[in-house]
């Protein structure tokens, strides 16, 4: 593997040498996605440098491998009939995902600059949502009649595939309206006798998306059903385009990202995923506001919890200093029990007709760890305090309130699930307040009946 | 989308009228996908009864979307001779995971039973971690030479690819000694002409993997060039085998899940990632309490803290009630800093060179979330508790824990990553930690100085 800060080093020297060929021949070394980790740690003058030294094929190359800002960064400081020449290269999907984030009259002014055709087919993606498999697939797609012989089919590939810079997985097959008839497996083609017709070596029964199927379902379909590229119909079951791995190997990490994002509250419905790590910082305020304001709520029910028991603090100051090692370890292992849910029924490791035991055996896990950890904190508070009726209640509290973290833990995405939330988003900050409010009545009660009077 | 429950319901009534002839139709009409989320539901008996009435083909389809769990249960079920002839079917590497997965003495007896040159191939695959690519990857590849011509590989392909079951995305070129030499796509060879040699349209600088990488490195590789497959090599540049996106998808979800898990501190380093949802409950335990255990030590220092202010709780008991509060939203907001860099630095999008811009970013997230949140709070106290001075006191402490959560959660991963420690496995739980002991200084520190004096 390449060491990047090394090769940035190497860069470096040689741009402050000004020895222009030397550049040149090093860049065209890489490869475009190598290049695009160095373009990642380089400073935007030094990348806009590089750029231009690259052939247009490799500049190409490289637009796919990079993020789109840096796209829209680096083709807006070249020279735009040079920019126009890049976006004909690009496969069109990935043309027009450069040109949808531009600023609106820059897009028109470069649509107006590609050859008709191309500029026609990349306006038609640009009317779809770019979340659907409408914005997302590439129209160029290899279609076949059915009547045509394999060897027929072979000859087209020959012709066809090298000219318009086709991706080639599988043969998709349409009548003279388009409709889409059956796939051929390229693999199924190689290996059938020639004079065959296309007809008897389909498959007729089509796993197909449609232009407004959204990307949760795209990733659904291609991770159930394992294959490379899938078609595109409209509603008349008119071809539109295909979409491939390596497209839905994006959304995959996006999918994850926004995962990821929400079990920690922050919210992806309202701002771009994008632009809350990098963006304008309004945004990533806007996103990541909601849910500490929920918690906010949450946490003044169990201030207000407190104050119920302001009697209790008062009478015996030292059980206040207890409260966040409880509401702490509540929140540590409930947040396991949601994480290890909503993930499972993410995956579809877990359904909802298996509730029933998750709970019982996340409860049980609870009893254990919180029994173990009670007896530390007892035994710890005990030795430290020199207060064996603190230490058990402590103890007792930690040991409750753990067993029910996991059951709150457990039975919230399964509740969420069954009336068609995504527990992913509502799961984790609420349920942490839960734990708070429901470990602290449970803890000044225990204070309350027993530490009062027994002193 | 098929309506999996519907379709259970209407299994069951006809096993339930034993018309055998009816749920074999009925089942062979389903993609083997799909019957892998129907049997997902099924019970186990209900399961076998289908799966006996499987034909071979498809029941080695589906093979491979069912997990290595039920793999094992459904062919331990069968008569011996008919699970080795669906094992027989499966592609080696399947075949070597639901043999590993299976009892040694289980294994061996299932090794005996099939074909020599498969038992032989699928013995060498069981001889290397499965986690690395040797243990990953299928042996069985076409290969030609590369004096061959197009038309050469085209005819060879007619032959081999149909009778080996053989995968098709790239021909990789190798010479007499198996020395893997250069790669072909399909679509290379069907544009090229049919007289070209093989080494006059082979590409020679080759991304590929060796047989013990392991499964980060191989994913890695993969999301960065977005190839279809890779080839894997030994020591030598022998070609052992490749690794194809679906194996790789498979590796992908089980790091997603790796990476969610650790996120709230799930260790994965001693229990693997499938039993801690569904195996053993001591494994769950065994994964779920190093971070809890160490949790407990942060939480103690932090009810040690707060004992240093005992004197100020007993003056004034109210200021004991406002602790849940602080730690909560400090706790919530640190873990979204977290969570974002965490990701970033994982996908790459924020790399180590970025961290003093990233770790202002958040302080100002942290300072105008927190001065906001902070108001909100010292209205909200003054109002319920008619008390200025607390409200201003509590307000100004959850501007500072706020502002410091995010500069310690952005810091944090960091600085782990720069000592070469994976940020994912040590961020969360302890973070969380360390923000409640800072905030509980930051507060009783402000209360002992200011409330307390002005009472």
């Amino acid at each position: 593997m390449m060491n990047v800060s090394n090769v940035i080093e190497r860069l470096r020297e040689i741009m402050e040498d000004e020895t222009t060929d030397q550049l040149k021949e090093e860049l065209a070394g890489f490869h475009s996605a190598d290049l695009a980790d160095i373009f990642q740690e380089l400073k935007p003058e030094e990348r806009l440098t590089c750029f231009k030294l690259l052939d247009i094929e490799k500049a190409a190359e490289l637009m796919e491998y990079i993020s789109p800002q840096m796209q829209v960064e680096l083709l807006g400081d070249i020279d735009q009939e040079i920019a126009s020449k890049i976006l004909t290269r690009l496969p069109h999907d990935a043309a027009a995902d450069v040109l949808g984030d531009m600023e609106e009259d820059e897009t028109e002014t470069y649509l107006d600059k590609l050859p008709h055709k191309f500029s026609e087919e990349v306006r038609e993606l640009l009317t779809y949502n770019e979340d659907t498999a409408g914005g997302i697939m590439n129209p160029v797609v290899l279609t076949v009649n059915s009547d045509m012989s394999v060897q027929d089919v072979l000859n087209y590939i020959r012709i066809k595939a090298e000219r318009d810079n086709l991706e080639l997985y599988y043969i998709y097959v349409v009548d003279k309206q388009n409709h889409l008839l059956g796939v051929v497996s390229l693999r199924k083609l190689l290996t059938s006798p020639v004079n065959k017709k296309v007809e008897d070596i389909m498959i007729s029964d089509i796993v197909k998306l449609h232009v407004d199927d959204y990307s949760d379902y795209i990733t659904d379909e291609f991770m159930k059903y394992q294959y490379n590229a899938l078609p595109v119909v409209d509603l008349y079951n008119r071809l539109k385009g295909m979409i491939t791995w390596d497209d839905v190997h994006d959304l995959f990490e996006e999918e994850t990202t926004e995962e990821i994002y929400q079990s920690s509250g922050i919210s992806t419905e309202v701002v771009d995923e994008d632009e809350i790590l990098t963006g304008n910082i309004l945004n990533a305020i806007r996103a990541r506001t909601p849910w500490l304001f929920i918690t906010l709520l949450g946490e003044f029910i169990a201030v207000n919890v407190a104050h119920h028991f302001d009697h209790t603090i008062a009478a015996l100051p030292i059980v206040a200093i207890f409260m966040p090692l409880l509401a702490g370890l509540g929140g540590n292992i409930g947040t396991q029990s949601i994480t290890l849910m909503v993930r499972g029924l993410s995956t579809g490791q877990v359904t909802l007709s298996s509730a029933f035991h998750h709970i019982l055996r996340e409860m049980l896990i609870g009893l254990v760890i919180g029994s173990i950890f009670g007896m530390l904190v007892t035994m710890v508070t005990w030795g430290w305090q020199h207060n064996i009726e603190l230490g058990i209640v402590v103890g007792i509290a930690m040991t409750i309130n753990m067993t029910m973290a996991t059951i709150i833990g457990t039975f919230t995405p399964f509740a969420l699930k069954s009336i068609n939330v995504d527990p992913a988003v509502a799961s984790g900050p609420v349920i942490a307040t839960t734990i708070d409010v429901v470990g602290l009545v449970v803890y000044f009660t225990l204070v309350s009946v027993f530490l009062l009077k027994v002193l």
